[in-house]
Parts: structure tokens; sequence; C-alpha cells
């Protein structure tokens, strides 16, 4: 399983996050902007994550909720500035328990050879202490948890689009 | 006249500016939200601007272009995250020369005394190079520039409503 690199240099009003996939970046961004796929990935195993909206597209908005084993509830919400299938996203992020600290995330998807794919992350925040209270807030074990799941997740829609095409075969 | 306050520290990734303005800020507000006031103040004299779409509200859009007396043409977009009157906007902000260089805009709108206000601006950048090329662009005149011909616009639509109440006092 590959490592997820975090970086937040001191005095910065910004995260920064890498992490290679075992999968090409078509699919992989798909699962970035289709909250079916969405929900079975981002963030810890014990939420669960449900989305009131996503419209991802520039202008598109979405706001999703994720609930932890005691009924505690954690919503988000944002805009979309730009979304160029397969390789940018741009887009703002609030934690509504938080109002009005924004942040501005900046993902990008590049191609790796032998259909391997490569995904970094800039969050920008209003300011150094923002950024630290989210660095505070458990963040990190929930990225590295939340690509845990991707890579479980890509695994599985390769498999079945492996399945399909041996079916398609087999017709 | 007020001054306009503009500081960019070294190494950060913001330019922070500051104005205050002889007027209330409920009318300051409108004059950031509205397109047909605000091509009447965005920006150096010399320019005149026009928008393709402007929606002040979360979740929606604007587009505007700035031309210069050659025929010059600057245009820009960026979609609103959050639009509080008579308080607070947060937005992004893309000139479309430098395609993917977002900048997420906070401004917020206080209410001072005597019937001024003060209007706070963080721009937020994805690095440094970007936040420096921008005040290499000239924008700290255009700015400055800017907020003089919003005082003119402001004592204009103070004296109009003025007017307004005087006739309503004779009829």
């Amino acid at each position: 399983m590959a490592d997820t690199t975090i970086t937040a240099d001191h005095g910065k009003q910004e995260i920064l996050i890498e992490r290679e996939l075992d999968y090409p970046r078509d699919l992989v961004f798909r699962c970035h902007v289709h909250s079916e796929l969405m929900v079975q990935w981002m963030g810890p195993r014990d939420l669960e994550t449900t989305f009131t909206y996503l419209e991802a597209k520039p202008g598109g908005s979405y706001r999703f909720t994720q609930r932890d084993p005691k009924g505690g509830e954690f919503s988000f919400h944002g805009v979309y500035h730009e979304v160029k299938s397969p390789q940018l996203i741009i887009d703002t992020f609030e934690y509504e328990d938080t109002p009005q600290h924004v942040s501005l995330i900046t993902q990008t998807f590049e191609e790796l050879a032998d259909r391997r794919s490569k995904v970094r992350q800039q969050s920008l925040f209003q300011s150094v202490a923002d950024r630290d209270a989210m660095l505070d807030s458990g963040m990190r074990a929930g990225i590295i948890e939340g690509y845990e799941r991707l890579d479980e997740l890509l695994e599985k829609l390769s498999n079945e689009a492996e399945l399909r095409e041996t079916r398609r075969d087999h017709i």
C-alpha cells in the first residue's frame, strides 16, 4: 500500500497531501466527483458519510454530513471553482461548526507509468491558527485511512470492470 | 479622504487590505454586490468594467471584463462561497490569463461610529509567487484608485437618497 505524505510547514497557511494510487487516473478522478463513490471512501471507517447535494462542475456546490457511532454529526459544504476531468478540482471547504472559516482546496490528478496515478492536494487556510486547528482535529489519521479505503474501492471497481469485460467476451 | 492600507508580509501567501469609508455599512455593502454599482468603482479609472454575469449569493458566480483605452481586455471569474448582507463576502477569484491560479477572497464590513464603516479584505494565494505576481501587476494603485472612486460613488448615492427624502417631504 502506498504512503500518504502530509506536509504542513511551520508558519505556513497550507497543508500539502500527496498519494500515489495503483489505478489509472480516470478511475481515481471518478471517485472524487460522484457522491455514490465518494461516500465509500472519504474519511475514517467509523464515520458514515451522506451527501445532501453534490454538483461537481464549475459553479456547482456540495454539502455532506459524517456521523460517528455515538450519534455525533459533522457537516461540511463548499462551492466548486473548477472541475476539469480528469486532472483538476478547485473548490472551497467549510466545517459548519466553525462557520466562515473557509479553505481553498486544489486537487491535481497526474498519470504515472503502468496505469498508476498520483493525487496532490493543497488546502489553503485563512490563518495559520485555522490550519493548525485542522491538523489537531485528527485529520491526518482520517486522510490516511480514507486513502486506504480508496485503494479498496478502486480494487473493487477494477474487478467489477474486469468481470463485465469477461461476461461480454462470453456473450 | 481615508488611507488604504495594503499589507503583504514577506513569505506569506496573503494580501490584507483595510479601508475606512465615510458612509454607512449597508450602503457600502450594496456597492459590493450589485453589478450596476460595482462597474462604477472597481479598479482604476482608465479601465471600463462590464459583467458577463453576477449572482452574489452562496453558490452564485460572477465574471467580468476590464477594457483599457488601447483595447486590451482582462477577464476574471469566480464563485461565491458566502454572501451575508451586510457584513461578509467570501468568494474565489481567477484572472483568466493565468488559468487555475485561484485566490480566496474574504471581505468583512464593519460598522463604525458616526455612520462610517470599515472594509477588510484578505486575498489568499496558492503560492507566495502568485501573491508577489499580483503585487507586481500594479494592483496597489488600482486598489487605491478604486476606493477613491467608491468614495465618489457613495457620495453620489447619498446625495440621491437625500434628494429623494427632500422631495418626499415636499409632497
